[in-house]
C-alpha cells in the first residue's frame, strides 16, 4: 500500500484552510482508500500523474470525460484554434450551429440541441422541459439512480428542502410492476419518466437494462402523454455512437449528455425531439459560458473522430480483455470478483465484501502498482489505451490478488466505510 | 440602420432546425432591434467580429466574462499551458489550491471557495449552504433581482412549478421597510437573505445600493441568525477587487461570483466565511468539469492582474469620459438620456420611452457605426478599452442622436417589445 506523497499532503493541508471539508464532490478522496492521491499534475494519453510526480494507468478517465486519451492533439487543437478565434463572446460563433447538426446527425431520436455546462443542467431542462410540454409536475425516477447535483436531484440531501424534492415518485430499477405502479401513482401528473441507460449507481453491481422495461417506459410514456428522458451523461458514447437505448431499440423523446462530448472540455448538452421542441424553446435557461465557442469546436472534432474512428471497437475489444483477464485471475486465486456493467464501463466487487474491506486492499494494492482503479464507482476505458496496458493491468491484478490472499486475515474495514454496514 | 449580413442569416435559418426557437438564454437577439447579428467569427481586445466580418467595439464584453479583453494573450496562455499539462483529470490539479488562496486573499469577507461552472451554480449553492447551516427554508430576495436561470430562480417561469418556488419572501431593493417586512414575514424560517451589489435589472434604470440598505441586511441577517449573500456574479471586479459591498463597508456571509474571475474561461464561485464553513462542507454539489484545472490556472492569472494592474482605475476613467461625453451629446441634441449604475457598467435609456422605440433606434444606428450597445440589459467595459475607443463611441453617439432627430417621426415601436407596455 503506498503511503500520499509529500507533495499531496502539503496541498491537502493548504486546501483544508482554503476549500470546505479539504475537497468536495465526485473527486474528493474522502470515500477512497488512504493512499489515494488527491492532486494530478497532469494526464496524457491513458496515463495520469500525480503531484508527487507518480503515473498511472487511470481507469477512471476522469470519471467519464477522457473518452479518446487525455490531451487528444487533435480536439485540443480545434479547442485552441476556437480559443485564439473567440470563445465567450457577445453572441454564439458558427461551431455552435456545427455542434447541433453533428449531434442530432448522429443521435437517432434528437431532431434538436440545447447546450450548457454540467450534466446537471442538461437533467433540469430536461425536467424544466417536460413540464412544461405537458403542463404537469411529476416525475418517475427509479430510485439511486443518479442524474446530478441540484437540490432536486442531489444524492446527499443536506441543505435541500422537502419542496425541492416534491413531485417525484420512484420506482426499481428494470422492475416493470414498480415502473407501472409509479406511473400509477402519478396518475394525470406525469411529465417525465427518467431512466439511466443502464443501472450504474454507486457502491452495487452494474445491471444492463432489460429490454423489455425499456420498451415499457416507452409504452408508459406514449400512453399518458409523458415524456420519457434517458440520461447518457455517464455512458454517452461508450456503448453505442447514438443514445444508448438505441442498442435496444427505444428512443426516448429527450436525451441528457455531457462528460466525454468534447473529449473533456466544458460543455453539455439536452437532445430532443420534435414532439419537445416547443417546449424547449419555451423555457428560460442560460449560462455565461454556455455559448462559448471554443468547446463547441472541441465537441465537433470529438463528434467527427466518434463517428469515423474505430474508438468504441477498440474499447470494446479492450474492455473484453480486460474482463476475461481478470475472472481468470481471481478466479486463480480463489476469489469471488465479480465484474458488472459494459465492458467500457466496469465495476468491480468482491463477494462477501459489504465493508469494502478486500476491495479497498486490492485497489490500493493496484495503485501501488501504478494502476488507478475504483473501489465502488464505476471505471471508464478510453481509446487511447493499449493491449499492453490492459496487459499491465493484468498483471497488476494477479500480485494484488496474491497480496490480497496473503495479508487476508490482517485485512480491517476503513473506518470510513462503516455507512455501508450500519444499521 | 444596418440589415444582418447573409452569413448570420444562413447561419441563423441553420439554427432554426437544430436549436429551439433558433437560439435559446441571454445571448439570443430575439429582443434585440432587427439588424442585431447572432453570430459572432470572433474577438480580439475590446473588439468583436460577426459571422460576416463586421467589427464593433463592444460594450456587451460577453455579458460581462471579457473585463480584460477578448484573447488576452497571458491569461489565454495560462490556459493553454494547463491544458497541455492537465485539465480535466481523475483530481484537481494543484491550480484549484492555488485560486482558492488567491480568492480568499483578495475578498475580504472570504475564508473558502468552492469552485463551478455557472453564475446559477454558485447562487443554488449559497442557497443549499444557508439552508444546511440555519436548518430553515426561507430566502429573501428583490423583486426582479436576476440570480440565475435554474427552476428556483428563473425569471421566465415555463416548465417550474410552485413548489421549485416556495419559501420565498420578496421584497423591494433599496428599501429598508419592504426589507425589514420580508424578514419579519420569514418568521424564525429565515435561511438567507440574498442581495445583488446594485439593482442591475433589466429594462429599468440601474440603482447603487443605498448603504444603509446594506448595513440593514446585515444586521437583520445576524439578529436572526441567516446567512447574508452578495450575489457579485455579474458585477464581481468592476466596481472592487474585493466583494463589492467593500464600497459600502458590508461584508456578506456569502458571495457568488463568475463571468470574468478568469477573463472568459469557464469558471464560477462560492466564496463564504468560517461561520458557513460547516454547513459548505455538508452540502454535495458537484459536476464534471468543475475540478478541471485550465480555467482554475485562467483565474489565477487573471487574478494576478486584478490585483497587480490599475485595471480597475483605468475603466473607471474610461466610463466616466464616455458617461461626461454622452450626456454633453445627448443634451446637445435634445434628448433625456439617463446612464445609469457604475460607470463601468452603465445601463442607458431614453426619457418617455417606454416601448423602448428611441432606444432600439438609437442602438441601431450606433451598430451601423460599428459600435455594439444595447438597449436594455446593462452594459460593460472592459481594460483593453482606450480613450480612442471611447471617443469612437462618442462621434458615433453624437451621429446617432442626430439620426434619431431627424427621423424622429418615423420611429415606430418594434413589435416583439409590446410586453413591456401592455396590460
Amino acid at each position: 500500500m503506498t503511503a500520499p506523497g509529500s507533495l499531496d499532503r502539503s496541498l491537502r493541508e493548504r486546501a483544508a484552510q482554503v476549500i470546505p471539508g479539504g475537497m468536495y464532490g465526485h473527486q474528493s478522496t474522502a470515500l477512497l482508500p488512504d493512499g489515494y492521491p488527491q492532486f494530478f499534475s497532469g494526464g496524457q494519453g491513458a496515463h495520469l500523474t500525480d503531484a508527487d510526480g507518480r503515473r498511472y494507468l487511470d481507469f477512471m478517465c476522469a470519471y467519464g470525460p477522457n473518452l479518446l486519451g487525455y490531451a487528444h492533439p487533435g480536439v485540443d487543437a480545434a479547442y485552441i484554434d476556437q480559443l485564439r478565434k473567440g470563445d465567450a463572446l457577445t453572441g454564439p460563433t458558427p461551431a455552435m450551429v456545427a455542434l447541433a447538426e453533428a449531434f442530432t446527425g448522429m443521435v437517432t431520436h434528437a431532431d434538436w440541441a440545447l447546450f450548457c455546462k454540467n450534466g446537471t443542467d442538461a437533467t433540469s431542462m430536461a425536467m424544466v422541459t417536460a413540464r412544461a410540454h405537458t403542463r404537469r409536475k411529476t416525475l418517475v425516477l427509479a430510485k439511486g439512480a443518479y442524474h446530478g447535483a441540484a437540490p432536486w436531484c442531489t444524492p446527499r440531501p443536506a441543505g435541500t428542502t422537502p419542496e425541492d424534492r416534491a413531485n417525484q415518485v420512484f420506482c426499481t430499477y428494470n422492475d416493470i410492476d414498480s415502473l407501472e405502479a409509479a406511473v400509477a401513482r402519478a396518475g394525470d401528473d406525469l411529465a417525465a419518466i427518467f431512466a439511466a441507460p443502464f443501472r450504474h449507481d454507486a457502491f452495487v453491481d452494474q445491471v444492463e437494462v432489460d429490454p423489455a422495461y425499456a420498451h415499457k417506459a416507452r409504452e408508459l410514456a406514449d400512453r399518458t402523454g409523458a415524456l420519457l428522458v434517458v440520461d447518457d451523461v455517464r455512458a454517452g458514447f461508450r456503448v453505442a455512437r447514438d443514445c444508448s437505448w438505441s442498442a435496444v431499440g427505444v428512443q426516448p423523446d429527450l436525451s441528457s449528455w455531457g462528460k466525454c462530448i468534447a473529449n473533456g472540455h466544458p460543455i453539455s448538452a439536452l437532445l430532443g425531439n420534435d414532439k419537445a421542441r416547443a417546449a424547449a424553446a419555451s423555457i428560460y435557461v442560460t449560462g455565461s459560458f454556455w455559448f462559448a465557442g471554443a468547446a463547441m469546436a472541441a465537441g465537433v472534432a470529438t463528434l467527427k473522430l466518434i463517428r469515423e474512428s474505430d474508438y468504441l471497437e477498440r474499447i470494446e475489444g479492450l474492455g473484453a480483455r480486460l474482463r476475461h483477464g481478470l475472472a481468470e485471475r481471481a478466479s486463480g486465486a480463489g476469489f469471488g470478483f465479480r465484474q458488472s456493467g459494459p465492458v467500457t464501463m466496469p465495476l468491480f466487487l468482491f463477494d462477501d465484501d459489504r465493508d469494502l474491506a478486500k476491495g479497498f486492499a486490492w485497489c490500493s494494492a493496484m495503485l501501488g502498482r501504478g494502476v488507478y482503479v475504483h473501489p465502488w464507482h464505476n471505471m471508464f476505458l478510453c481509446a487511447a489505451m493499449t493491449e499492453a496496458d490492459i496487459d499491465v493491468a493484468l498483471d497488476a491484478a494477479e500480485a494484488s490478488f496474491d497480496d490480497l490472499k496473503r495479508n487476508r486475515a490482517e485485512i480491517r474495514p476503513a473506518a470510513k466505510m462503516a455507512f455501508l454496514t450500519a444499521g
